[in-house]
C-alpha cells in the first residue's frame, strides 16, 4: 500500500469511528475511562516491559539525562497515568451541553449544542504519559485520535495505546477511535497533514523545529504555540518578598518548560531595593544572570551584559536576562515587542497598575503576584492539558476538554419561512 | 515598493491601530459607528456617483443581470446599509465579557475574558454592503479589518471604506483599522496571505474557486465554508402542507445563495401523499425536477432522472433532486454522505424523529420545522454577519460578533508559586 492510501485509510477509518463516538453517552464514557484506568493498573508489568526496550534503545543511543527521565516509566509513573485516567473520567461532559438558547421575534426557537471536533491529529515527542492524556481527553470529548509520538518512546506509546483500544473493543467501540501510528515512516505524518477532509485538528506538541514544520505543512488547522518567552515585571509598589518568591519559582522550578520565565523587568523605582535580593537568590539557584547596563551597576559583575538577542530567547535553561524599565508602559511594550503572549506576570499591590497591565498585555495568560507556572491545564482545573495555544484562533492558553469542542445550531420552528 | 513589502506595511499598520481598537471603551465605539451611519446618510450623491462609475464600467464588460443587481446602489439601499450600522452600534459589546470565573483550591482566582483577535482580512466578491457590514462588525468587535473587495465594486467600496476612514479620523482612530486593497494587483493578495504573524484571520466570501485558492494559499487560519449543499428531509409524521411551504421556500426564495436547498429526501411511507403536491408547487415556481426511479413513477415524467452526481452538486439555481429514502436512518445517511455540513432540515412531527435526526445529523445548522432559509446571522439575529463556516474549528454556522473575538486568562494570586 502507499503512504498516501495509508494515511486515507488511517484517517478514514478515525472518522467512521468518531461517528459512533459523538453519540457515546455520558455515562459509558465514564464506565470506559475507568476501564481504562483499572486495566492500566493491572497492566503495570506489561507497560514496564514495553518501556524497557524504548529505554534500551535509547542506551544505545546515548540520549541526554533528562529525555531518559521523560522517557522512563516506573510503576508510580503508571499509578499515576491511571488515576489521571480517572480524574478525566469523572469530569463534566463537554458533548450536549447547550451553551445558549433564545427566540426571535417570529417565534424561532435557537440552541446551539457543544460537539466533538471529530478526528484529532497528535504529535508529540517522547513523555509516554502524553499517549494516555490525549486519549483520554478524546474519548472524554467525543473525538477520535490519532497518535504519532516519537520514535524513542514507540513501543511505551503501543502499549499504551493498546490498552485503550482492548477496553474499547470490549464496550463495542471501534479501536479506531484511537490509533498509534507507526514512528518509522516520516512520510506518513506529511501524508496525514494532507487529509483536511477527514481530520478536523492537529496538536504538535514539542521543541519549535517541530511545531513550525508541522504548521508549515499542513492543510489541516493547527493549534499550537512556538515558544514561551514569559516575562516577570516587578512593578514600584510590589510586595518584595512575593516577587523575590515568584521570580525564583517561575524561572528556577523548571526551567525547561514554556511556562517559565526567560526575562525579569524591574520599575526602576525599585531596581535599587529589589534586584540585589532578587539577584542574590537566583545565583543560589545557580542561575546565570544576564542584565542590561543599569542592572549591573546595581547588582554587579556577577551579571553579564545582556543583547537585543537576550530579550528574544527561549533558554529553556537556568539563564535570566534583566532590563531595568522606566514604567510600567515601557514594561508593557517590550512585553508586546520580545513576548510570545504566553504568559505574563505582575507583581504589585497597587491596582490601576494591576488593571492597566492585565488589560493592555495580550498574552495567553496574565498572572497578577502569582507564578507563571500556573499557566498549565491541571493548573487552572481543566482535568488535563492538550496542549497550549499562543494563536487566538479556536482555543488560547492552556487546552482541555472545552478546546475538544465545537458546537451546532439547532433551530426549531413551526413550518417557518423566510418572507 | 515590492508587493511583498507592501503587504507587509499593510498588515503591520492594521496591528498597530488594533492595538489601539482593542482598548476603545464601549462609550466610544457606539459614538463612532453611530457617526458613520450619520456619515453615509450625508453621503448619498458621493457614494451612487462612486457606485456610477463601477456600474458603467460593468456595463462596458457585459456582467449578467444577477450581477448587476448585487453591484448597483441606490438610495434605499444605502439607508438600509446606515441602518444596519447603527443596528451593530448597539450590540453588546463582545469585548472585555467574563465567560468564566472560578477559584482553585489553592485560592488562585481565575478569569476568561474575551478579547479581539487583532487583524482579519476579508476577500470577497461584488456586493458593495460587505464592506460595511464587515467594517461595522470588526469596530464593534474591536478588530483591524483589511477589505479586498471585487474589482467590480472598487469604487463602491473604496467610497464605502472612505467613510469608516474619515469618521476614524475625527474620533482620533488611525484610517489604518480599515484598510480597503487595491484589487488591480492580485499578487497583493497571496502576499497578504503570508503574514500569519500580523494578520490573524481571513475570511473568504464568494464562490468556491474564490475560497479554495485563499484556503490553500493562506498560512492564515481561514474561516470558510465551501458550499452549501443543503437537504429537507420530509418524515413519515410530517406535516404535509408545512412541508410543501418549507421545500418552496427553501428552494424558490432564493436558489442561488448557499442556505437555500439542493436536495430533497421523502420519506417512503409518505411519498405517495406529499410528492405531487410538492411537486407541482415547485414547477408552478418554475424549478426543474430531477429524481430517483421511485419519484419518477409516483411523480411523472415531468421529473427527469437523477444521477449520483446530483446528489453532490450544488445547482445554485431553480434545480432540486427528489430521492425517495426508506427510513429516517437512510436520510441521516445521505445528508453525512452527500451534504457539506452546512444546513439541514427535518419536517416532522414526531419527537423521537426530530431527537435522532438533531443529534445524528452533523450540519453546523440542523433546522426543525423550519426553512433552511433561517440560517443566516441576521436571522439568528446576531445583527449582521462576518461569513458561514462550515468548519469545526473557531467558529462555526453564522458567524457574528462572537466570532470576532478570542479570549485570555487572567490569574490572580497572592503570591502563589508552584510547589
Amino acid at each position: 500500500m502507499t503512504t498516501s492510501k495509508l494515511a486515507f485509510l488511517l484517517a478514514k477509518r478515525a472518522q467512521d469511528a468518531a461517528s459512533v463516538l459523538a453519540q457515546l453517552p455520558s455515562v459509558k464514557k465514564i464506565k470506559i475511562l475507568r476501564d481504562v484506568a483499572r486495566r492500566m493498573r493491572g497492566s503495570v508489568k506489561f507497560m514496564l516491559a514495553a518501556n524497557r526496550r524504548d529505554v534500551e534503545t535509547a542506551k544505545k543511543h546515548d540520549l541526554p539525562p533528562a529525555m531518559f527521565d521523560r522517557l522512563s516509566l516506573n510503576e508510580s509513573r503508571i499509578q499515576a497515568m491511571a488515576k489521571a485516567v480517572d480524574d478525566v473520567a469523572v469530569l463534566p461532559d463537554p458533548i450536549g451541553v447547550c451553551q445558549k438558547r433564545w427566540t426571535r421575534p417570529n417565534g424561532l426557537k435557537l440552541e446551539r449544542v457543544t460537539v466533538p471536533l471529530g478526528v484529532i491529529l497528535i504529535i508529540f515527542e517522547s513523555r509516554p504519559n502524553v499517549s494516555s492524556e490525549c486519549a483520554s481527553l478524546c474519548l472524554k470529548s467525543g473525538n477520535s485520535v490519532i497518535l504519532r509520538g516519537g520514535k524513542e518512546a514507540f513501543h511505551s506509546n503501543r502499549a499504551i495505546a493498546g490498552i485503550y483500544q482492548s477496553v474499547y473493543e470490549k464496550h463495542g467501540v471501534s479501536k479506531a477511535a484511537c490509533q498509534a501510528v507507526s514512528t518509522t515512516d516520516r512520510k506518513l505524518v506529511s501524508e496525514l497533514l494532507k487529509q483536511d477532509d477527514l481530520i478536523n485538528l492537529v496538536i504538535p506538541r514539542g521543541g519549535e523545529g517541530l511545531i513550525r514544520t508541522v504548521a508549515s505543512e499542513s492543510r489541516i488547522p493547527v493549534i499550537k504555540h512556538y515558544k514561551g518567552i514569559c516575562h516577570v515585571f516587578i512593578d514600584k509598589n510590589a510586595d518584595l518578598e512575593q516577587a523575590v518568591q515568584i521570580v525564583i519559582n517561575a524561572k528556577c522550578q523548571r526551567p525547561s518548560v514554556c511556562n517559565a520565565i526567560e526575562t525579569l523587568l524591574v520599575h526602576r523605582a525599585v531596581a535599587g531595593r529589589a534586584l540585589p535580593a532578587v539577584c542574590s537568590a537566583l545565583e543560589e539557584e545557580g542561575c546565570e544572570l544576564r542584565g542590561d547596563a543599569e542592572t549591573r551597576r546595581i547588582v554587579g559583575k556577577s551579571v553579564s551584559p545582556a543583547s537585543e538577542e537576550d530579550w528574544r530567547t527561549e533558554y529553556l535553561d537556568k539563564i535570566l536576562s534583566i532590563r531595568i524599565v522606566k514604567d510600567i508602559d515601557t514594561a508593557i511594550d517590550h512585553i508586546r515587542k520580545y513576548g510570545s503572549a504566553h504568559t505574563d506576570a505582575i507583581v504589585s499591590k497597587d491596582v490601576r497598575a494591576i488593571q492597566k497591565f492585565v488589560q493592555q498585555v495580550d498574552s495567553s495568560s496574565v498572572m497578577v503576584n502569582a507564578s507563571t507556572r500556573f499557566s498549565d491545564g491541571n493548573e487552572y482545573g481543566f482535568g488535563a492539558e492538550m496542549g497550549i495555544s499562543t494563536d487566538k484562533i479556536h482555543a488560547r492558553g492552556p487546552m482541555g476538554l472545552e478546546g475538544l469542542t465545537s458546537y451546532k445550531y439547532i433551530v426549531r420552528g413551526k413550518g417557518h419561512i423566510r418572507k
